[in-house]
């Protein structure tokens, strides 16, 4: 018998139909001999309908054309915790009584109910504790625990959610907090490529995964898992199963990662053969912007990037190359797309105290990266990714590199032909 | 500085606008000083959509097809109270976002926070207490308390729900708890009416009526107040204004009943001219059954009501006539319209059993009671009531009285001349 977390995102539970599949993935899970946790988001766009009634019962609408900043000092989160958290209230007692009909013992659990504690920073509280004692005992005796996600209670015993995407949060923390086994996360994917497959057809599913490759993997744009669950997971060792709830559930066998289904996303030393590189993720939502002829002179780039970051605007790359004068430097970096006109009238205005020639704004530009833990011991990695996009004229206009990352910027044009030529040169095609 | 607690129903709260003008209500309590508790219903329509829910998580189609009484007593009441109490939480969410952006302080209490503790009949669960000690404290600093009505907390910590209509309880329960100086009941109409102003035109509205007069007019069809909260306001002695939500909430004054708002139901003490009678109800979804030629034996009366009881079916009026012979009866008696054909059913099974010689069923009938605790001082009122009614025309088919009313069955054709004829009788005409 193991102790199994399941988590069924909100395409999985968005009527009752596909809240009985997910059902069906329990049963299985049940009649295996396992004892399960089921975690569950709120019904898709249900919780989009509940953000929309808090705005308007907030007058958002009004108030922002007023005062911005004030209007949303005032905005009590506590209430819209207590009505946006209702979303996943309806789907645990409704997935309950769905594995009621199908012959299990089963009972709903709300964040209060558990307790699942966080701390009081409504709309995107922390999770600080989860009293399972209860719970488990009861799972031990077959029943099976339907936890409403994405919520907690927070000091003052008042609802707390955990900011959207927080059910991946959830069933991290309490498959931590049950020492469960594993924790499998029911999506809309079968698991995580090597790469996107529209891009690369011989992409493939990865067996397993490391922590830290899924969080580069994940703030690349593989948006698989929520960022916070899988640092959560890798700090308390939980082991993460993504899977299709898509897939029929009978057909699944005992479904675990060593059959082949899905991807488990563990620690490193589970990995036993670990590729150099195990993808190759790419992003088309960033922008580049280049100041020319700045002066070269000490504290230019507080210069460039305070007032950005006064803005909210966040630069990734940056590559800063001398001028043929000696005395000038071109500095290029990336924004978000979407935050480019505002990146670029922050700087217009900033230009007397910065001292440039010219700024240049463009969204034509692709980050394109390789991932793998095994860059570590694996000199030249960057090398030989360098050279493999020079072969085929492709021109890398920024470098970024960490322990287990390696990302290039390029012309948008080339960034599918650069992404095949890297899953290729790491040995990632299916056969 | 009074204590009051307001309670909106579904269609008062049945999108943000609507809780808005809600919100004024409250707001020109608030500055009028009062301390102001609100309990809310949930967006009309809403707790429809979540038993459509329920009822399919639980596939009670299929079920009933099989065995509809399993299939009931299976149903977990619980995990329906789970997610129909979701109802009422998103509107007091919304209604202290409301209030606070109209510059109040507010804050919402589900069941489970206040605690409003029931007891563990769930879908139809009893208040036994209400902790009010933390809610009171906050109420009388001015912060207004938004409860979700409907619902409470059952032993062994899970939400349970009062049964349907039952915010009206929750208002109440929680005014005798706070020992309220009233209940203002928020509805879509602005009070109780001596009789249908559909049918009498002249009919006006009470500002005042007694609990016990209120209780025969509910069960009249007069719909306007839960039974089972005018039984607790009377038992608690709370006094329950019902008033219109619809009607501009700054136009109304200081809103009570002292200024002609509305109908206050209290104690009979509190009333001072007090008519004879205070009402005319009238009700057409009953049915009359008739056993023409049953044996005049001893327990032949056992023998017909028995097999009705055990079927579900409530009889309400009987009457029983002694044949010519001495040695037979006809028994007539009403049923609810919508039992007819089953109760005819039933006894067409038991007719070996009675002995009757025919069966006959017609739904061609109308109630028309008078109601008034001034009966209780004054005779004669049944015998001016046969008269004028006789002085019309209109034939009696079958009496029953009580302390504070007298019913009588008749043709449906004259329901509306009945109405009239004792409208003016007792004096209740609109001058």
């Amino acid at each position: 018998m193991a102790l199994l977390v399941l988590k069924f995102g909100g395409t999985s539970v968005a009527d009752v139909d596909r809240i009985r599949n997910a059902a069906f993935h329990v049963k299985r899970e049940v009649e295996a001999g396992h004892a399960c946790a089921v975690v569950v988001s709120a019904m898709a766009g249900h919780t989009n309908q509940l953000v929309a009634l808090v705005d308007q019962a907030w007058g958002f609408k009004e108030r922002r054309k007023q005062n911005d900043a004030e209007a949303s000092a005032q905005y009590d989160g506590r209430e819209y915790d207590a009505v946006v958290s209702s979303g996943e209230q309806v789907t645990s007692g409704l997935l309950a009584l769905v594995l009621q009909s199908l012959g299990m013992r089963a009972r709903s659990w709300q964040g209060w109910q558990i307790p699942l504690q966080t701390d009081g920073a409504h709309r995107a509280a922390r999770i600080t504790g989860v009293a399972v004692n209860e719970l488990k005992a009861r799972m031990l005796e077959g029943e099976v625990a339907v936890v409403a996600g994405f919520q907690g209670v927070a000091p003052g015993n008042r609802i707390s959610t955990l900011g959207r995407g927080g059910s991946d949060t959830s069933a991290v923390a309490l498959a931590a907090a049950l020492q469960a086994d594993r924790c499998d996360i029911y999506t809309d994917v079968d698991g995580v490529y090597t790469t996107d497959p529209r891009v690369v057809p011989k992409a493939h599913r990865l067996a397993k995964i490391s922590y830290e490759e899924m969080l580069e993997m994940a703030s690349q744009g593989a948006k698989v898992l929520q960022t916070r669950s899988v640092e959560l997971a890798m700090q308390k060792g939980v082991r993460v199963l993504v899977r299709s709830s898509f897939a029929a559930p009978g057909l699944a066998g005992k479904g675990d990662a060593a059959n082949g289904l899905g991807t488990l996303v563990c620690h490193e030393d589970e990995i036993v053969e670990q590729n150099v590189v195990s993808g190759i993720a790419y992003a088309r939502d960033e922008a580049k912007v280049t100041l020319l002829k700045v002066a070269d002179k000490p504290g230019v780039a507080a210069q460039v990037f305070c007032p950005l970051a006064e803005a909210n605007i966040n630069v990734d790359m940056i590559v800063q190359n001398v001028s043929d004068d000696g005395r000038h430097t071109d500095l290029t970096f990336t924004v978000q797309s979407a935050d480019l006109d505002r990146a670029l009238e922050v700087l217009r205005k900033a230009k007397d105290s910065i001292g440039y020639l010219d700024l240049r704004g463009s969204t034509d530009i692709a980050k394109v990266s390789a991932i793998g833990v095994g860059m570590r011991s694996h000199a030249g990695v960057a090398a030989q990714m360098f050279s493999a996009l020079a072969e085929k004229g492709i021109n890398i206009e920024a470098i970024s590199t960490s322990e287990i990352k390696i990302s290039v910027l390029i012309d948008a044009a080339y960034a599918e032909l650069a992404v095949r030529t890297l899953h290729s040169l790491f040995g990632l095609d299916s056969r």
